[in-house]
């Protein structure tokens, strides 16, 4: 039931991420916009994920800075364009190792009616090329990780 | 030669425009990102409009508000994602009578061999039906009308 769902219709150039959490609305927006809790989810476990920038509002900049234990370092950025404290945000996302092909990222939470929150992240990349690069890249699985540990922070959180 | 040419192919959610200049770069880059030409040549000769903000650096918030003779007003805002002088723009683009449709605009300026500037925009749009609304609207000549007065202006800064 809460497990991530991806879709990626043929014919666009988008990516739609869905994942129902076991925790509030408040809570799910909260923890994904407070940069003190990123380096505890965002990215997989096999790497360490230190904050940059995170200015959560219109025209902040993030920047999140991942290193693998080998050394081997991966950089994204963006810039936020909106924040609908609790329902919506939309930013910019660039992956530092292929600058130039930036992406326009929709994010928003819903309350469920049982409880719980669905929430929606689309991205929308510069051409179906680049959108099939990062399908290939192993996307779906680290963002499957990513949300895995996300929810067991709230979790901890909660308990 | 020097006139507008739009491209919105099937099975993409992008328009490309492109047009010649003939100004060197460097003046077509710093006339388009000087907040103080604005209301000189952005949008049609019909309505007036004045600068909010124009912040031109990562993280900087734009926004223009145009007015009718009648007093209808139309407000457009964006965030500049990237900003490499002379060379290249990313920002996001929301016209405020339809909010929330927000596109991801890239924007190049490439010398020409025989001197003139090659301009290149590239709007991505959400959907190929907001596309497709934005074609329908009239943009086309909304944006001849803007290259040909951001022309005049630089041919008179020239002269």
């Amino acid at each position: 039931m809460s497990k991530l769902h991806v879709v990626a219709e043929p014919g666009k150039q988008e990516i739609v991420l869905t994942r129902v959490f076991d925790a509030p609305r408040e809570l799910v927006f909260r923890t994904y916009t407070d940069p003190s809790t990123i380096s505890e989810w965002w990215g997989p476990r096999s790497m360490t994920t230190t904050v940059d920038r995170m200015e959560v509002r219109k025209g902040g900049v993030w920047r999140f800075v991942q290193r693998e234990s080998n050394g081997t370092v991966h950089a994204h950025n963006g810039v936020y364009h909106e924040v609908t404290v609790g329902e919506r945000l939309v930013n910019t996302y660039e992956y530092e190792s292929f600058p130039g092909a930036v992406a326009l990222v929709t994010t928003t939470f819903e309350d469920l009616p049982g409880g719980g929150t669905k929430f929606t992240e689309v991205t929308l990349y510069p051409s179906a090329e680049a959108r099939e690069g990062v399908l290939q890249s192993g996307m779906t699985e680290g963002a499957r990780e990513l949300f895995d540990r996300l929810e067991a922070y709230m979790a901890g959180l909660q308990s």
